[in-house]
Formats: structure tokens, sequence, C-alpha cells
């Protein structure tokens, strides 16, 4: 590669041109190694955040940061491998439920993923609720436990995409943070490293999402679809509802358990609808199923038991207690359960589910700094969401309370600070909003 | 002060909204302490440069950058005290003949000014070219000058806008140089902190000007002027010609010569007229003179040779020998001199006077890096300039060498890459193109 002109590259973004391949893959290169100083990439951040750039940039930006660290191409290794990943959101289990499940179907899905931050729960605590389970797992191990469970969920080893960890914590404090193109790098850097033959996106809109309104989810998920563009791993969106929370629980101990219902077949109605439809769409990008016998394969392994089966054997082979799928008193569980009254009649018109994400960081189920600790049996229990018809007197959520004390009154004020009752139903929004299957091109 | 959220005044102006004076004063404040890392200023100059600022926010900008060091506020302690500042040039010997001109007229003048770098030359190294004059003055040693010659011209001391120092290096190496904002709080915040009565700048434009094209120009002059506002420093503006070298004259040692010249009277028309209108408008905003009475005044004092003996003084004052005002041979002077030869008739129709400008440099006049040295002999003098008839034959240029060698043929050669001849006159250029007084409001 010629020599970069850093310099050069700089004033080329500043002015909103767009950068060649090789401008940002020595960029990327050069700081990785500390030859390219923070003050430069900073530079070129903020440039980016305000600019904005082609598609193609950000899929060269993306694999630039990819290549900077190990590529697993587990692809190669394995006829089909599924891969997931979630935008995030408050009660967002779909991951755990759908890796037994669509393992128990025969198909092979693995996911490096990341822990809580803010008002999002994180995939690994909540596994980590699970007494034993090793959730930073190497290579090697992770190869093993899909091999012998068929699924695996492990956290990103640190040899995975370097340049990532480095841009995000300047990101951090440069005013960087809210960037499309950057925060589409950022995640499909990570997630292309494991090397899957498709990747399932599950993007969130609504209130506790991360993009709230609808045509920001829908501008993430085809960045994120574009940016993966020529990686080897095919990419689908959903664009699912994060305007209440998904599922009854929220926190880490009382999602395992709401898991093992739903794969049990006694879930909540949506998180079930939203999981069926992502297992759907895995079957069928593995090629060896149509749409139809997907879903009739799905049904069959979620009433014969054998999805659960596969939860066991997943738990046993990432060295969890697989007793806990029968036994859920083996979990922490909350000494303290406070229930949030409603005070009149009427329809839930309206969750803040930000504010309840927010609510459940603070009793100790997530985290607002990277290393605080988690406070595994916190949790909300959302017994009546957006919709639903309630008495006065009636229980509406139950605060599990963890090692942190609170005021029962303080609570309930906080609750309905972010919960509304009306006289009238809210107009319905569906639980799954959209599937996109390939990116747009820019014009 | 509230604590500043350098993060939120980042993320502000990423979105382009304008920032509180507060927070400008605490970023500036913080960076020039060291509390604010390089890597956050560094986002914030690509964000201002992308995004702009309103005047408002550039002048506390300047301001802030001309409070994190010494303040003179000389104005405080002399009647009336003006000020000059020049954009910069090939051949801008202006500052050079108005300072004793106008002092001639008893009026103080005193410059902080600066080294040249790139293809425009720089005053105090002309100056240096002098046996003995210091540029260096301290504090007290420029209020003696000013007190026994009436004008003075001295680098800046380290203790002056050392914010700007700081954000300049920055700059330099984030492709953040071309702003007009940051272009404008860097010199104004350096020439505001001398604390003259009134400032009159020199902004030029054309092929060898730092802003080529003539709106460019006009919105630096708008600018620096905006940034003025409510500093206590009266400013005014004249755009003046640098499609052309100014003068014939470029270099160190050769352009004292010109500048005595003028002085006695027998300097280059365009030399004398943009200087003449520079002293009219210091010794009006001195308040002691209206226009007809202060061109009567310097005109008498070309003529008396007051001007050239309060050249002498000056000199002298500042450590030089004024003999050489009277004997140009005890400058360092050129042992080679390579004329240039025209090889046609016609008219001179075009100088890219930024390519003779780094022809200079090559030759030793100037410097490439900051601490390149100066070969004072060297220079060029441009005996004919655009608009001029020549013969077939003439000399239209004589290269003085300094040190370095050089090919006549070679130099003729990249000569006339930058200046071309033809059969008809060029259009004509005014010397002065506009006198711009008060800054423009913005809408």
């Amino acid at each position: 590669m010629a020599k970069l002109s850093v310099y050069e590259v700089l004033n080329r973004k500043r002015r909103g041109d767009a950068l060649d391949r090789a401008d940002i893959e020595g960029f990327v290169e050069g700081f990785t190694k500390g030859e390219i100083p923070d003050y430069q990439m900073s530079a070129l951040l903020m440039a980016i955040a305000i600019r904005g750039t082609t598609n193609e940039e950000m899929a060269t930006l993306t694999q630039s940061m990819l290549r900077s660290g190990e590529q697993w191409a587990l692809r190669d290794q394995y006829d089909f491998l599924a891969d997931k990943h979630s935008t995030g959101g408050v009660g967002d289990k779909v991951s755990l439920v759908l890796a037994p499940w669509v393992a128990a179907c025969g198909v092979k899905i693995g996911m490096l993923s990341g822990r809580g931050l803010g008002h999002t729960g994180g995939t690994l605590d909540k596994l980590e609720a699970i007494p034993g389970f090793n959730a930073r797992l190497s290579r090697s191990e992770l190869e093993r436990c899909l091999d012998e469970a068929g699924c695996v969920i492990s956290t990103s080893t640190a040899g995975i995409a370097p340049a990532d960890r480095k841009m995000y914590a300047l990101r951090d404090v440069t005013g960087t943070v809210e960037s499309l193109p950057l925060i589409t790098a950022s995640i499909m850097s990570k997630k292309l490293a494991m090397g899957a033959s498709a990747l399932i996106l599950d993007v969130k809109t609504g209130s506790g999402a991360f993009m709230r309104e609808y045509e920001q989810s829908r501008a993430l998920a085809r960045s994120l679809i574009a940016a993966a563009d020529g990686s080897g791993t095919r990419v689908e969106a959903f664009i699912t509802d994060m305007d209440r929370p998904l599922g009854i629980a929220a926190g880490n101990a009382n999602e395992i358990i709401e898991t093992i219902a739903t794969l049990r077949g006694e879930g909540p109605a949506d998180l079930e609808e939203v999981t069926r439809a992502q297992a759907v769409r895995v079957l069928v990008m593995s090629g060896r199923f149509d749409e139809q016998t997907a879903a009739t394969l799905l049904d069959e392994k979620l009433r014969n038991g054998a999805a659960l089966e596969q939860c066991r054997i997943w738990i046993k082979s990432q060295g969890g207690d697989p007793a806990i799928v029968d036994d859920p008193s083996l979990l922490p569980s909350s000494k303290t359960v406070i229930e949030i009254q409603s005070p009149r009649s009427g329809y839930i018109t309206k969750m803040d589910t930000y504010a309840l994400g927010m609510l459940g960081v603070d009793l100790g189920a997530g985290r607002k700094k990277q290393d605080d600790e988690i406070d595994y049996p916190a949790g909300i229990m959302f017994d009546k969401r957006t919709g639903d018809l309630v008495e006065s007197g009636d229980v509406i959520a139950r605060i599990q309370l963890g090692q942190r004390a609170f005021d029962s009154s303080e609570l309930s004020a906080r609750y309905f600070s972010a919960v509304q009752i009306g006289d009238t139903p809210p107009p319905s929004r569906p639980v799954i909003h959209e599937l996109i299957t390939a990116s747009e091109k820019e014009s």
C-alpha cells in the first residue's frame, strides 16, 4: 500500500468527499497498531459522524475493523452456521430461546454476544445467572459446545476487532456515538468476526429501543445489511417492536425462567412470535427447509420437548447446572417482591420502556458503568403491558429486589412516571414490523 | 462556572447547534491547562471546521484563546496605538514601510508579527536580514522601542495565546487548517493580545494569497473584523491584490532594500499605493486627522526625508545597523544572479504567484518546515510583472542565489511554468480592491 497521508484523508472527509478503500484500510490499520494517534482518529470519527459515508465506505470501514483482529470464518468448518444479533431492549431474551430451539432442529447457531449497558439487558449477564454457566469461552471451547449442543453463546474474545474497542472508547468521549455508519461498523465488525453463514438481525423500534423512531430503525437495519456486503455472511433483518417490554420478565434470573417457560410452549405470545419468526428465517437460510417445513418442524420441537431438552444439553455444555430447567428455585431468587397496583381502572396506554429499563438498572439488574456488578435476582415482572385492561387495585407489575433496598411508595411513583393508564385502548402495534432481506442501493 | 460537559459540547457541535459562551470558554481553558485531552479538542476542531460557527461563537472562541495568555492592553498606556496585520503574500513588505512612515507622523504603531512559512515571506525574517536587528523583544524592550522610535515590530512572545499554539499544532495534523472560523480565531487571538487601539488588516486576494478567490478573501476580512467585536480594538480591513507579487523584490535582504527605496519615495507604485492607503486609515483612526490632512502629512514625511529618518531611528532602537539605510551593500548580498530572459515579445498575462513564492522558498528565502533556516540574500527581482509589455530577450526577472546552487536553464524553465506571456494585455486588476470598516451581521 502506498504511504497513507493521514492529513489528506482527514482533509477529504472534512470536505465531504468519499474516501478510497486504501485510505480507510490504512487509517484503521495504523490506528490499531498505534501509529495513528487518538487525536487523528477522533477527528476522523467526528468528520464521519457529521458527513456520513457511502455504503461502500461503511462496508470498507466495517471490514477493516473486522480485519484488525481474529477472523474465525467458522462457516468453513460447518455445513451451515447461523448467527443472531439484537440491537437490544428491555426483556429481550430472544437469543436465549432461539439458540436451543434452532439447534433442536439440527441447525447450528453460535453467537458472540455482549453484556448489558444502560437500559438494555445483556444476553451474557442473563446466562451468568445460571450457576456454573461459563460465558467466556475460548475459540476451541466454543467449537466443542457447538459440536455437543448445536448452539453456543459466549463473549467476544479480546482478539476480535481490537480496532472497534479502541474506536468505541474514543467515540464515547468525543460525542461521536450517535452516528449510523459508526454504529453499524462497530456492531458488524464484531458480528462478522465469527464468520457465520447467515446472520439474522433483530432491530428494535419504539420507546425501549436504541432507535426509537421507525425510520431510524429501518435505516439502521439497511445499514447493517449493507455493511456485510461482500463479507461472505448473508444477512437479513427483522424490525420488531420495543415500545413495551418483550415478554413479562426483565432482569436476569427472571428472564432465564421465562426462557425456559417459552421453550416449554408456555411463554408470552409476543416473545414466542418474535423468536419463531427469526427461527423460521434461520432454518430457511440454511437451505434445508422451506418456510412451511421450517414452521412445522419448530412447532414439533416445542411440543415434543426437544427444544427444552436441547436447552439442558446446551447449559451443561457451557458448564451450567441443567437442573435449573426443571427446578427454577436453583436460580438466584429475590427475597423481596414489591407489587405495583393500579390506582385506577382503564387501559395501559403507554410504557416508557427506556425509563423502565433504567429502573431495572437502578434495581441492580443492569449497568450504568462497564464495571458495575449485576445483581441477578433483581428485576421487574410486567404483568400488565401496553394495551392490557386493568382494574383498580390489580397488580400490574412485581418488582423483584436484589441487594438494594427501596421504598415501595417511591418505587410505585417512579413506575407510574413511566406508565400511563387511560380510558381508551391505545392503537395496537404489531410485534413484528418488517423483514428486510437486502440492502437498498444508495442513489 | 458550572462543570463543563465536554461530551455534551461535542455532541451539540456535531449536530450543528451553536455553543454557549461558557462552553467555548471552558473548552479552551480546559484544553490550555491540559485537562481536556488532544483527542477531544481535535474532535471539536473537526466539528467546527465542518459545521462552521456563528459570528458570536467565533468572537467567543477568539477571545477565549486570547485570554489563555498574556493580554498587554497597550492601548491603556498610550493615547493611541495602531497595529497592522497582513494575511501574507509574495513581496509583501507593507508593514516595513508602514511602521516608520506612520511613526514619522507622530502616531505610534506596534506589531507582534510572524515568520514566513510556505510561499509567503515573514516580516520578522526580512528584518533579521539587517545586521544586529533584534526581533525577539520582551514586553519592556518593545515598550522602550515604541517610546524611542514610535514603531516596533517583534515576534509574539511565548506568553501570548498559548491556546492558539496548542490548537494550531493539532489543526496541522488533523486536516482542520482550512476553516474560516479557526483561521480567524488563530490570527485574531494573537493580534488582539497586544491590545492596540486600532488594527488595520490587509487581506490579500489572488494567486499568491492565502485566499485566492475574491469572495473568500472578503469572507475572511469580514470574519476577522467580527472576531474582534467587543475586544476594545477597532478593526478595519483592506482587500488588496496579490495576483502578482507586490513590488519588484521578493526575498529578505532585497525587500529591505526596496523598503528603504519606498521610504525615499522611489519605490514601486503599487507598494507605495497599498501602504499609503493603510497609513491614511491608521492616521484617521487615531482621531487626530481627517483623510485629507492625513494624506498631505504622509506625502510631506516621504518628501522631506522624515519617514526615512524614522526608519534609521527604528532600526537602531531594535539593535540593527542604521547605516544600511544609506549603504545597502552592508546587507547580505547575493553573489550569483541569474537573469531570466523573455523568449518572446508580448504582454505578461499571468503570474502564478503561489508558484513563484515556492520558487523563492526553494532558493532559501523561505521555509517549508518551521525550523528551516533563512538564506537572507536569496530572492527574486520581478522586473516585469503581469500587464507589462516585454520584448524578446528582455530581462524579466533576476534570481538572486544564496547558498544553494541551481542550473540556470532549469530555473528559467521553472520560472516560465509559472509566468505566461501572450499577445494581448490581461484585464487590469486594481491594487486596492475594497475597504471594509464593519462586520456584517449574520442573518
